[in-house]
């Protein structure tokens, strides 16, 4: 079967490191816990890097971009050509992740799994076109099985890359019209949940726009019900960036390479990568709770507490790389502060 | 009198700026408002620059650092001595707001007001002593009117230094063992809060050392209860560092420098700043929501929606140094993007 890699095992983080960084923490020139979630995320990273002051200084992300068959169903306000005009922008430097990317000094690559307006070899853009898009979920299963197993072997590639370029944390975002139906599909099928509470205005739907597609939604889940496990439901729900981002989600687990996971897609990619793999969860950090209306429900269902709450909503790794910069600083922070010792100041 | 320099009128943002900053945002390549409060950000810092493009490159931060006579009434977690022992630490490099400011490539100013076991004269810290400490407030006024007036003008010198240097934003931290508890006085006072509702626990109070704090400061409202005036309750129950910072954000509103507001203390010296000058609100940015008890309320009566929710407890100006990266971000993604004309994408 050509997605085995799958199932290898996740490393386990470092509890000696973990148990060095927490001792560091308390002796640090501050109230005991005063730092509040920098602390939790510097202790976090030094397990995840096995080392007692961990860094990120070589920070990857990748964004994966495919198009949805379900785009059909008129479930975005944008028009089905913007993931392809995007993927120009990605790599030209006038979109959102661009300018992040280049500011944090961090390395940006884009991946074309497949786009229906497909804009060719562009510089910065990987090309991993599986199809122009996946089919139409509301009517039959997204994906393929081999469609599947390519599109998650497109993360373990990623993942692949950045280590090689001795990446500190790997950040995967995604970018195709018609993405927040795949996910709500998605994350419905794994939690239980009903589509009425989940779907959300994804780019900018009104509340007519926000029922109609939960009714979708609601429809797929219907047709796709004697789907059982959790890489069943990306094959006939998903699209090829979710997958994508859970195939590099597990790849990252199984060679210790710390995630950062963005919002509400790559949120309920990251549920379906723990449901298949659970000893990956320890190897994310989570960047943000989006505006997206089922975002909170993934988070709390994967036990996660983002860092930011900005009512973000935009996708692209965005977000996540807005948290870079806040743990870098607890980094920093861990690393570089006086003891209560070093400093002669007094404890409490 | 030597604060009537407190009532010069402050400047007003520009609101062409904000026009043209908001134009701009709406034709970037991402869905309308779908970088939240990011957009709101860099609108707003466009008003105060004028210029529909803001920058960050140079930000000021001040530390004001003094001694509080309550502190005889056991309201710290920490004795009295850390105070000065801090002024060290940020001397040298050891302290959080040291290691922040170095990260960030921030200038940092240390101020000693007054400090019990002065350390004397240090680097990188310019000593405007006024007295050792303050009066204990639950037995007498903390300050004297010229106290207070000296301790106000110190924050002006401040904020004249960083407009000399050229800064693009002003931040105020402080530092004083005691001094949670004299921001709650003077937030109760100013807000008409019951103690037990703002009294929270600080560097590590137990309950009962919140209860007790709560108790004392109810004492000390009933005791100067005839004080009037915002500045009046600022001399009567406030401190060195509390009067610096409020003077502070009066003069950088003066003087159109746009401030970057820190945790509880900080935000209850904003408060009183802006009662006394109702124009200086403007200048206001908001960097974080904090674990102690008060700091919610307080930002709630100033209608301040901060970037941040960290579960920060430390003061020293560090929550909002955080913060800086997140609107460096703001301005570089404002300015950078590309719109949908240029990068030829499709509008919704």
């Amino acid at each position: 079967m050509i997605r085995d890699w799958l199932h290898a095992t996740c490393r386990l983080p470092d509890p000696r490191s973990v148990a060095a960084a927490r001792d560091r923490q308390a002796r640090l020139t501050k109230p005991p816990g005063s730092l509040g979630s920098l602390e939790t995320a510097a202790v976090t990273l030094a397990g995840l890097q096995g080392a007692e002051r961990p860094v990120l200084d070589k920070v990857w992300i990748s964004v994966f971009a495919g198009d949805h068959g379900v785009a059909e169903e008129g479930v975005s306000a944008f028009p089905q050509a913007v993931t392809g005009e995007m993927l120009r922008n990605f790599a030209s430097g006038g979109a959102a992740i661009s300018v992040l990317a280049r500011t944090l000094g961090a390395t940006l690559e884009v991946v074309n799994l497949g786009t229906v307006n497909d804009p060719g070899p562009l510089p910065g853009v990987r090309r991993a076109v599986i199809a122009p898009q996946t089919a139409n979920f509301a009517r039959t299963a997204a994906m393929t099985p081999e469609q599947l197993a390519a599109a998650l072997d497109a993360g373990r590639q990623s993942v692949q890359a950045a280590r090689d370029a001795g990446s500190d944390l790997f950040i995967g975002g995604e970018m195709g019209i018609g993405n927040t139906t795949a996910a709500t599909a998605l994350a419905c099928a794994l939690l239980g949940d009903e589509p009425r509470l989940l779907a959300g205005a994804g780019t900018g739907l009104d509340n007519s726009g926000v029922a109609r597609k939960a009714a979708i939604v609601e429809r797929a889940l219907a047709l796709h019900r004697d789907a059982v496990t959790p890489l069943e439901w990306l094959c006939r729900v998903g699209g090829f960036e979710l997958a994508a981002l859970a195939g590099a989600y597990v790849a990252a687990a199984q060679c210790g390479l710390p995630v950062l996971v963005d919002g509400f897609i790559a949120t309920a990619a990251a549920l379906a990568a723990v449901r298949a793999q659970p000893g990956c969860r320890a190897w994310m950090l989570f960047s943000h709770r989006s505006h997206e209306r089922g975002h909170a429900r993934v988070l709390d269902a994967l036990e996660a507490e983002p860092l930011l709450d900005l009512g973000l909503r935009l996708g692209e790794a965005s977000g996540a790389a807005l948290a870079v910069p806040l743990l870098r600083l607890a980094c920093a922070l861990h690393g570089g502060m006086a003891t209560f010792a070093e400093a002669g100041v007094s404890e409490a």
